[in-house]
């Protein structure tokens, strides 16, 4: 922390954006604490996202009961609210930036620190691109938030842990549940990742643990439901019970959704979920072996009582490093790079380099033949859960 | 503990039945603490309950790996396999009873633990019989063992404080979720519950961390359609958000499950599931509000990492209290009686009492008028469930 007489002078802004983490708020904490520790000058958030900017619905960290931030590394949700409100290129319809350069001025907001996924980073990227074509000193930082680990450069994403620490804890509560009957079910878990595998892909994570993934399917590769249902009915025989990981987003081999469902959000996503339920629907009609379906739901990205303590230290420390933004003069996105023993370095990416792209799971963790995610994976995943002893169980 | 010479020369086996519970494993684990303490003999046990005992698959404490044992009480899963099976009434056919005989003479059994809930204490009761018919010494004793919380005569359960306290930790965390956007959804909430609304009620916790549950719904009362609608409709109108809590088994007017679906078990109960989704599905269509449903599934029961440590401690105390069985020469189940500033005694009651006997939440907690649990009820289930301060999340 600068004693008083070296801090930078600057008002700041905060935002939340894009769906839910369990560590969002963690990173609000840490843009707290940095803005206080190097910055004099007021912090402002704006509430509900991007929609607080243009409305005007904005709060400053002097007006917040003190008490109720002491719990915000730990809490899910995003604390300020979210939004989902993409903004039109400047170019052609200029009328909500004109809104948020009149909240900026009126606030004297030189410092605007966006936290969400690829489509804030869009968010972000036009800002900057708007408030430098119009010559407006400020600097506009992102700081990376999304459980589904899909943004571009950087090494993963603040939530992508807990998310997957969730899923993994869920997985072998579910896995032990099903050994209880000397016939079993085969067990579908559905979980989120509309484009990417990333969030399934921690399912390996059960090999640490003595337990056993039977399939998984995920958006990169084609799902054949032949060829799934063969599969299938072979490890029942062999078993007589089996864990299925699916993501919610698989599609078939002609890139269509294995479940169809046309509702789109703003940013026409379609709107995914109950594709385990079908699988497990399938199953059941055509081979006549029970089945359960589990969708892990918004538990994966709420469930902040299992957070990965790394997760929280490192989306802390992503908030943080984005409040120096005007200090190092910089715009982008703040982005991990890993180095040898899992020390990470913070750096800022351009967000032209983030902005709507996603990455995928690489395929080469990905095992076609067995449908199966690589052990090599392990290697990526693992020291972003956290110790997971706790739930290293007794089997008979 | 007593001294070698003080011990009661008994051989016991112990089984689980039924459905897993995050809890059955602590039981085990008193089980064998008392048994070790109190009995000198050997102690089996039965894999996959009744039918270990039928077909002789059963082990002894001996020769399981003591490694094994340590976390015995934080493993969800029944350790040992569980099993749904309904012995006939022996006068109209013996076939298992007397190969249960052949088992319990071989090993010398001459106490027998059977954990788990009304049907499985029904096994318990139809065996005492049978062995009081063919005057055969040995004790039978059940540990109850049910997140349905249905068991006659005994104050609760082992298991129902658990699976409320992640209910509990799973609605606030969906909660918190909900409040991201400025047009939140409509949730559906699934808890396990076909018969009574023991596990639902449990909701009404949330009152107590500054949250709001809209409607309940159980299957002690009877759930009208359009009713429903002008109720979510009135509440979207005026919070653009909202939470339903509903148990898997409501029913209409006319006693039919608002979900309809044809499958049985092998004790004829029709297997639910799905009527969260049916009714975000009824209101999406019919009132083109958003709606998200979530279904709790086997994590409500096996979801042992958010387990109630008052629970683990009940479970652990009722497997250790029916290794005396035999001391005391008493045959039942044993129950727990509340006293004044929750101290519990624990007590035999006979098999009779409770075997395939329901008990219904009591409808003076339930409030017809607004379809919400009564505040009354926090009075009862509040000691179950452990300390809530982990969850008690800020608010802005």
């Amino acid at each position: 922390m600068k004693q008083e007489n070296q801090k930078n002078y600057v008002n700041a802004l905060y935002l939340q954006s894009g769906g839910p983490t369990s560590v969002i708020n963690a990173s609000m904490k840490g843009v707290i604490d940095g803005f206080k520790d190097n910055s004099s000058g007021n912090l402002y958030f704006s509430l509900y996202g991007v929609d607080g900017l243009i409305n005007d619905n904005i709060i400053s960290l002097d007006s917040l009961d003190k008490s109720k931030l002491r719990k915000l590394e730990k809490t899910p949700g995003t604390f300020l609210g979210s939004a989902r409100h993409r903004l039109k290129p400047f170019l052609e319809d200029d009328h909500e930036y004109l809104k948020i350069l009149e909240v900026i001025k009126k606030y004297d907001i030189h410092l605007l620190i966006l936290n969400g996924g690829n489509d804030s980073m869009d968010t972000g990227y036009k800002l900057n691109e708007y408030f430098k074509y119009i010559n407006y000193p400020i600097n506009v930082v992102g700081v990376p938030k999304t459980i589904d680990n899909d943004l571009m450069i950087t090494d993963h994403t603040p939530g992508y842990g807990s998310a997957s620490r969730f899923i993994v804890s869920a997985l072998a509560s579910i896995y032990l549940d099903n050994l209880a009957y000397r016939n079993g079910k085969i067990n579908i878990v559905e979980v989120m990742g509309r484009d990417t595998g990333w969030l399934t892909a921690s399912c390996v994570m059960l090999q640490t643990l003595g337990m056993e993934v039977d399939l998984v399917y995920i958006p990169e590769s084609s799902f054949d439901e032949n060829d799934f249902l063969v599969r299938v009915n072979d490890i029942y025989a062999r078993k007589r019970r089996g864990m299925i990981v699916v993501s919610e987003g698989i599609k078939n081999s002609d890139g269509d959704f294995v479940l169809n469902n046309k509702a789109t959000d703003s940013f026409n996503h379609v709107q995914l979920g109950g594709v385990g339920s079908y699988l497990a629907n399938l199953i059941t009609s055509k081979l006549n072996i029970k089945t359960r379906a589990v969708e892990l739901s918004v538990l994966q990205r709420s469930y902040a009582l299992q957070a990965s303590n790394v997760d929280i230290e490192e989306a802390y420390t992503a908030g943080y490093i984005a409040t120096l933004g005007k200090e190092f003069n910089v715009d982008g996105m703040v982005s991990f790079t890993r180095e040898k023993n899992y020390s990470l370095n913070y750096s800022f990416i351009p967000f032209a380099e983030v902005a709507n792209k996603i990455k995928y799971l690489p395929l080469k963790y990905y095992d076609e033949e067995t449908k199966q995610i690589k052990k090599s994976f392990i290697r990526y995943i693992k020291p972003l859960l956290g110790s997971l002893k706790d739930f290293k169980y007794p089997i008979l």
